[in-house]
């Protein structure tokens, strides 16, 4: 399903039983969690230094198939970066060769923060101490990058810009860029050593365009894994496609004979800073949510019942002759057999940026979705959420970003070198 | 030493051994764990579960001699919140009742927050599934509070405004306030529904002044959970005072004979937004950086060496006839016995707010520092930096707090009940 192994290190020899922390979530998504060994009688003092180990010594592989932070289980820290290259446009030939470059050291870079280990002599070492803590480092293109390389002709026509909703709200200067980077991980500390430490293998060559922050839930602050709530208390991604789909792969990679070559094995990312206007949601009582949701809040079960990942019935009506899940209801407009079998992996980080100028919260989604092909994942829902969508009068898209983002690099190969060499 | 102890709850009763995560950060801050129970075999889905439940399950008490927050352990999300009260400057006695009213309501709902349990039924369910994961809510009052409420004559002495220091440069609209919440968890999602629960019960009352986001390692990154780092990649709070020391109380703690009366058990924090200007940082060398601290970076022992608790040789010099540790190291100036025995307890979160429109790094310390004396404290301490601590060319204290925190709330009783009703 995935060539991203996930393996365990051990950092403690002294640790009893392992095989923590990644099992629920790890599973669901396809991973192998690594075997667990020596599962021999753990009492609080073994067990203990099990579990201080098992959170940073969680290791996600670079090498692989895919690129990793696509079906990386989500981490609770999360940094989203833009660059822009600094060449002037008149060096598009010298920008080609900067910008290969630095693929390569961040490549480089990325293999080794995401083993634990330090960059360079000079490493900042805020991370140090730390394990891998399950760092993913995920990188792509956007269509600015094309032009400024004289590159014109390998982009994707899947890179052709968005097109405008009628809800956007967008800040072009957080919107879109020549590069970005995503970086999770489950500590605070090792997931800003990796942004500070890219950022620095970028200088002179590329600038920060925009950057923002981003989390998750901890791991063990809950015993649902599975179960990600956003800000506004919903239960998130019920209906995320999942790596044992069938169509799983056909949905969210480019194909292998797919166009252009260089994409091959690669996935787009539609990027969305979606605000969340808390002031107002949190005005409307219990049952008033539920209706816009269309899903109860407790467990994300479908207002006609069931569990959570019980089928809605959308003809369902109550007494009232009315439909239990309303017509402008979020979950129904968001349905896959709504929308011609459009699919994508959603994989969002929460943000929390205090509050703004008038004293709401500056809070909401980093949406971050996977995709084949917008044209077919992102796009044909947002057009009807952007005619319909109860929940749209409490959320406000502020930035937006479309990201090319190539197949996992081969040993001694780097991201997006069949782009930049081939 | 503290009676705010922690319990573990089960949430799963299908766990297996528990005792996880808190054993050696809580018992070197004085916390007596809860007695791991059913330590069997434990396999590996026997230990994923009972991982999924630790952090979450890991429960500070409300009530107490001393608020939480202080030697609670440092949790990898903080919140800090300043608010001011909205009734207007001639209607004291209004301000007082419904200051009263609020530090009742808030306390009520820091209670049943730290227990995991819903505020209300219009509860924003933002953290429902997960456990209280070491949620702690500390109520603090500002000096501008007692004029705001005809308290002047109860106002302490400590909380006169802490002296000018040469290298402030304190944004006073996120300084101080009337009164100050800090929130500290184990998972964001937890920590944002704590604040987003208090602000609301302020709806009418108070209005937040300021906010700020924090953050620490989370559990188990690092198998030296006692190692905290900064983002300069320090080893941080080395030389905090134990709770084991025999004048620790009489350090942090105003007496039960204190002065005023109602801050019995209570603690005065100062709250420093300190940026650390990280570009201009990471231009040094290894060697040099380790000049300025007078520390290892690798481990945080003394440049004279040792390990990270070995007492610095102040006195050594080196083959050049220098000293080892320059007059001018952070670490000289802050050791207590160069400071007429001041201590403080250091508490902090690291923040980063993304980046400033000069492109650099809006990130550093949320230092939080607890004393029964702030002029016993920080002051002596900061006096001394202020004039020549080589870290000062490489921060910049923007924000300035002094708050008097008093005693817990015993059951029954609501923080500040004693100030506010005595």
């Amino acid at each position: 399903m995935t060539d991203n192994g996930i393996s365990r290190r051990r950092l403690l020899g002294t640790a009893g039983a392992t095989g923590l922390a990644l099992g629920a979530a790890g599973g669901a998504v396809g991973y192998a969690a690594a075997p667990s060994s020596g599962s021999g009688s753990v009492g609080a003092s073994g067990a203990s230094k099990a579990a201080l180990a098992s959170l940073g010594a969680d290791e996600v592989m670079f090498h692989g198939k895919h690129q990793s932070g696509i079906t990386t289980p989500p981490q609770s820290r999360g940094h989203l970066v833009a660059f822009d290259l600094t060449s002037g446009a008149s060096r598009k030939e010298v920008a080609r060769k900067e910008a290969a470059a630095l693929l390569r050291r961040w490549s480089a870079a990325a293999e080794r923060l995401m083993a634990g280990e330090p960059v360079g002599s000079d490493d900042t070492a805020v991370a140090r101490d730390a394990g891998p803590s399950s760092l993913s480092v995920t990188f792509g293109f956007g269509a600015s990058f094309f032009s400024r390389t004289g590159l014109e002709k390998r982009r994707p026509a899947a890179l052709d810009p968005l097109p405008d909703f009628s809800s956007d709200h967008l800040d072009k200067a957080r919107s879109n860029g020549d590069l970005w980077v995503q970086i999770g991980a489950n500590d605070p500390l090792v997931a800003f050593h990796a942004l500070r430490a890219l950022q620095k293998e970028a200088a002179g060559v590329a600038r920060v365009r925009w950057q923002m922050n981003g989390f998750n839930r901890s791991p063990g602050a809950t015993a649902h894994p599975m179960t990600t709530r956003n800000l506004m208390g919903q239960v998130d991604g019920t209906n995320n496609p999942k790596p044992a789909d069938k169509d799983f792969d056909e949905r969210i990679f480019v194909p292998a004979d797919g166009d252009p070559a260089w994409m091959a094995g690669g996935s787009y990312a539609v990027v969305r800073r979606i605000r969340m206007l808390l002031d107002d949601w949190e005005k409307l009582g219990l049952k008033e949510q539920e209706a816009v949701i269309g899903r109860h809040k407790k467990d994300g079960s479908p207002l006609t019942g069931g569990t959570e990942t019980t089928d809605p019935d959308l003809e369902k009506t109550g007494p009232d002759g009315r439909l239990v899940i309303p017509l402008n209801a979020h979950a129904r407009i968001t349905r896959p057999d709504q929308n011609g079998g459009a699919a994508m992996l959603r994989r969002p980080f929460s943000y929390h940026d205090g509050f703004d100028a008038h004293g709401e919260p500056d809070a909401g989604l980093l949406f971050v979705c996977w995709q084949a092909d917008p044209m077919r994942g992102f796009v044909p829902v947002q057009r009807k959420l952007d005619r319909g969508d109860a929940l749209s009068e409490f959320i406000r898209h502020e930035a937006s970003g479309l990201f090319a983002v190539p197949g996992g690099a081969a040993k001694g190969e780097y991201v997006g070198q069949r782009l930049l060499e081939g």
